[in-house]
């Protein structure tokens, strides 16, 4: 279930909960926050018990600044308490220094002369590995440390993904394939591994070579629905092997009602279920 | 002047300010908040003169939280306060929707039920070109709007940035000069455009040849100290033509007081007079 809530498109609940658009207590980004928290928490409670995980655009929760990032730690724990697992779509990537400086903000904690200050605490985190293999090690070893792991970007679902990720490189493999390999160095034992890929829904003809190059990666598949990827064409994603593949689903779930009419909720949770399905048949 | 602040390592006034590392209210979020404000403040206070722009390191401020977005926003407007451009090093790089956001977030504002939320309003934002051009553009955009700019990773600073920078695309161009091609694309007009290039300081003899590719791009070099680079070969960043660069020093100024003795403050503002100095012959 990914949620990249938009303050001018929540549903009509959340922004009645806090207090509608007429004049109510707090400033403008407080009370988006809130409206934002209450829109997440219906989402999951609509939607989740066909979902498997969270997938939070942290881009969506930092245009609120420090109210938004308070917001972001509230949508981790409920999910949580739904036994959601939650994914930090953040795509960071930094040198050795902040790398692990993020490692703390997302799966560790900072020590500070006041005592440790936990981070936000989540399963996983989309990395953007750019900066070379080096610079995610601190991150895979902190969210190792919590049994958690990462999503490497491999083949992200949009229309200028080409410009790099499908250039060839003189040695014969693609950029994206060069990515590939890097995952596959920094995987874990298993024969699912925890350091996942990020291999967008929208280009379908790719997965079977990815899958090829990363057999024990789990794939986050964004890019079904309002991106126009398809569940029915992820199959390459799923097999051969036992690693499989979360299918990333935003708007076309959170916005169901919007095409299909009828309350937000049953849209949603329809629309999952609907969803859900098709992945399953995929890896049947 | 590089803010990279660890709460681990902070100026003893700082700690001091934040009422010492013995009981005193406020959570250990709260107070190491503080700590770092007051941190950021002094250290702005005393080098800030001889700098023409502060760079945040993003993932030092998140790995507090909420109170640690809000720390952000002042060490900000205190930077502004002082006559310093702002640069957000977050690294920040997503598909379209979510580019957006995060130009709200950097840029712009949020429109929202309860009225518009603005957001960080900074001068430049780093960003990660791996997703493409078109994924930099609404970013370029809303940057341009309030007439800061972007700077665009090109050759970062890392050993690890060979793993793919490095790499010979079969068109004959580093990875590299693919990106840099990416940002003379993006330029706006002008003989210094508003889209700049990070180039790692530790690269030097990659400069002449990423300078030729971006003719009027300004340059962030990164890298100066800590991590091994010298000022001294950073003389083709800044010929020919009129775009020169940032010479962005982090710990080597912050941390001086621990090399050369003496209070930080003073230790500080003389390292940053020094690197000033050496940045200026370059440029003469």
């Amino acid at each position: 279930l990914g949620l990249d809530p938009d303050p001018a498109r929540l549903w009509p609940r959340a922004v009645e909960l806090a207090g509608g658009s007429g004049i109510a207590p707090g400033s403008p980004a407080e009370r988006a926050a809130l409206a934002i928290s209450s829109h997440c928490a219906l989402a999951i409670d609509a939607a989740g018990e066909h979902c498997v995980a969270v997938k939070l655009q942290l881009a969506c929760f930092e245009r609120l600044g420090a109210p938004g990032w308070a917001v972001l730690a509230e949508v981790s724990r409920r999910a949580r308490e739904r036994g959601l697992l939650v994914i930090a779509d953040g795509k960071r990537g930094d040198i050795d220094v902040s790398a692990r400086a993020y490692a703390q903000a997302f799966f560790g904690e900072a020590e500070t002369p006041f005592g440790p200050v936990p981070g936000l605490g989540v399963d996983a985190l989309t990395v953007n590995p750019l900066l070379g293999a080096e610079t995610l090690e601190p991150l895979a070893e902190a969210a190792r440390a919590r049994g958690g792991g990462l999503f490497v970007l491999v083949r992200t679902s949009n229309p200028g993904a080409a410009d790099l990720q499908e250039r060839s490189l003189a040695s014969g493999e693609t950029v994206s394939e060069r990515l590939a390999a890097i995952v596959s160095a920094l995987q874990g034992p298993g024969a699912i591994g925890d350091i996942g890929a990020v291999v967008g829904a929208t280009a379908p003809e790719r997965l079977e070579r990815l899958r090829e190059l990363m057999p024990s990666a789990p794939f986050l598949l964004p890019g079904v629905g309002a991106q126009g990827g398809r569940v029915e064409e992820l199959r390459a994603a799923f097999a051969p092997g036992p690693a499989g593949g979360l299918v990333a689903v935003s708007r076309a779930i959170v916005e169901a009602h919007r095409r299909d009419g009828g309350d937000p909720e049953r849209a949603a949770a329809r629309e999952a279920a609907r969803l859900r399905e098709r992945a399953w048949a995929l890896a049947a």
